[in-house]
């Protein structure tokens, strides 16, 4: 066991380490997919070496909100509001595609998140979705991956999920969480089933909440109380709960989501595309103590899988909101992307530290980053894809020199042939 | 003369051109700079070619609002509203500039537009940033270089307006433009001044337009009038006037610059930047029938050059604005990008067709643009940075394999070292 331990050693060199709790010059030693070491002028010999020299590291970014097979769908059905787009494009899409379809748009979509220096997604779709825990192995990304297929019969969608949920556990990169699609869409008795069970088996439970005002109108005249007020009520909310948009919330919906420490999800470039009219109360949540995270929802509605642009929205949509050009503090905003994403799906990862996850990406400043001053503002709102210089999952190379290392192009050809066929409808 | 036309033929084959009136599979082939022939098939023996098959051809992005040097100002003082942010550490910063600092500002400023595919700056600084000229020359890119520095006299402000045109007009790739700062901080006979002057000489006219709120309230105050209706008054505007931002605005203002056919430049990452309150009514000149391009704003106010992160916030904030999802469509704001812009410089460029300047930028669709789908969707969405393949200007190649071709290392250290000084004030 020894000899396999030495030749799993990653030495990266001379990077400026950037997280969300500072700066410094210094070393990382990698082994066994773990950080070993921190420090200035590591010795040790090890079997890969990084110069990074003039570079910068970060903890890899956590998407923490995308329906990955959805990068088949792109780029189509376009200028639609969320309802029609939904009912008139997706979802007849959606009912034509198989399990490989799906494959191939998690492949893709997560070969595009790795490029975009993004290590670890938490995407949910449909029950034939479990293939991207095959795409997670092959390409080396982390995925959380969950179904919230709604299903009529509350015990045959819990069914559903569990199946999902263990083939997902076949996977060396995926792990499983428990989903229902929204309060708005599932039944009551089915809503509770799922986050029980989540409960007890201490999965992360996630769901969409208070994304359009639409939503909320539906919840007050159902339930007679708003969305999160609902979920509250009926158990759903707790520290494993994953609240994706809650950007249609009150002051009081606000304080509920912190007491219950469940954890809310910014996707600032969806919700414009898709003209939901809000602008998440980001500042508000933080005000509150709430746990923060960001993503990109799928590529259909944004049209890109980039954790970049998702931190320049983030901030520049708050200095927007409250005319305050002193909110959506870059170094908070770096936190939310990386550090809490970690921590909300129950990663040791998202801080360059001894004992953390080996998940990073360094990134090369180029000229269009410099000067630096500010690092934390340079990263939020100068770097862009192209400065994206190699990206380590796990301790091992997932993308260098441009290009995902494990990536496949035969892949890329089926995939553009399947998402012209289920576009066109003839599959 | 023969020969020399012979020696500079270079030939694109197969690429996917896409400009703001259509799209087709075409060569094109280029001479002296232009165009001279779009069309399959092309057999030609060039002396250069480029095999684009699979990739997208559109016009350079024309930047219609920028002030270059201040690349050197970036990512510090952040945080703020334009006033304190201008007042507290531009202007001081400034003061310390030389032309030396303005020169190598505007040479990292003009390399980092060229890796994002503009071909065209329209930029606007101080007397000491002539050598943005040579800057163009070395780089191979288009500069419109103005001087909009205020000063008590009119006449000695016209002077110093027409000293730094006169140098300009010492470079191959730079054209001069007339400038003043704005209604708010220059005097009524100093803009009528310059104005007059450059309708005399032809000339374009470019000055800050309604950028705050706060700008509104002193214009009333001032002039008992809104600042497009005194611009109007006092015959600032016609259609060599560019207006830049002109986001708080009126509709009867809006029907005036309409009228007037003068042209707005939306910069919208600057004004959610600076907490400006306001989004450009875009819809609302297009409307009207107003001439329409987009801009940055200088790299410290955004804090990058990134046209392509332009066109998706200008069409994403109008969908939020008006809460209307099949706004800002990406076919117009693509035109905004390169026709109009060029147009409005009174360049003829921004279409792919014979006649017109051989300025464009090569697109690979990598993975995270496809499928193209609706492919104007996909480049105003989906396209990032790292999908800059090359870039041409005036026929030459300025811009490949991830690279400024003419570009000098040197400069970039040289660059850092001022930067770190002007902010530091230890100049």
């Amino acid at each position: 066991m020894k000899n396999v331990k030495v030749k799993c050693l990653l030495l990266i060199k001379n990077g400026t380490l950037v997280d969300a709790f500072g700066t410094i010059r210094a070393d990382i030693l990698i082994e066994n997919g773990h950080i070993i070491d921190v420090k200035k002028g590591i010795s040790e010999k090890a079997d890969e070496g990084i110069d990074a020299s003039g570079k910068i590291i970060v903890p890899g970014f956590v998407n923490m909100h995308n329906h990955l097979p959805m990068s088949l769908l792109r780029n189509n059905a376009e200028g639609k509001t969320l309802g029609k787009w939904l009912n008139e494009d997706i979802f007849p899409a959606e009912r034509r595609m198989d399990e490989e379809d799906m494959y191939l748009g998690s492949y893709i979509g997560m070969a595009e998140s790795l490029s975009a220096g993004i290590t670890t997604t938490n995407s949910v779709y449909l029950e034939k979705s479990h293939l991207g825990g095959k795409a997670a192995d092959e390409l080396n990304a982390r995925a959380f991956l969950s179904c919230d297929e709604p299903k009529e019969d509350g015990e045959e969608e819990l069914k559903s999920a569990l199946k999902f949920n263990e083939r997902i556990r076949g996977y060396r990169m995926a792990r499983p969480v428990m989903a229902s699609h929204s309060v708005y869409s599932c039944k009551k008795e089915n809503l509770i089933l799922k986050k029980e069970y989540a409960k007890q088996n201490s999965l992360r439970y996630h769901i969409h909440m208070s994304e359009t005002r639409k939503e909320i109108f539906h919840s007050i005249r159902n339930f007679r109380m708003r969305p999160v007020e609902y979920a509250e009520s009926i158990g759903l909310l707790d520290k494993n709960t994953i609240l994706a948009h809650a950007g249609w919330v009150t002051k009081r919906e606000i304080g509920i989501i912190a007491k219950k420490k469940s954890v809310v999800v910014n996707n600032p470039v969806s919700n414009l595309k898709l003209a939901t009219g809000g602008i998440m109360p980001l500042e508000q949540y933080r005000e509150a103590g709430a746990r923060i995270t960001l993503g990109t929802d799928g590529p259909a509605s944004n049209n890109s899988i980039n954790m970049l642009e998702t931190m320049k929205f983030s901030s520049l949509m708050q200095k927007h909101r409250y005319w305050n050009a002193s909110l959506g503090n870059p170094k908070e905003i770096l936190g939310y992307a990386t550090y809490e994403g970690a921590k909300a799906l129950g990663l040791k990862a998202g801080k360059l530290e001894k004992g953390y996850l080996a998940d990073l990406a360094i990134i090369d400043p180029k000229i269009n980053m410099v000067p630096l001053g500010d690092i934390y503002t340079s990263l939020v709102f100068s770097c862009n894809n192209s400065n994206i210089d190699t990206v380590i999952v796990d301790g091992k190379i997932s993308f260098e020199n441009g290009k995902v290392r494990n990536f496949d192009g035969k892949k890329a050809r089926m995939f553009l042939e399947r998402a012209d066929a289920l576009i066109s409808g003839s599959s």
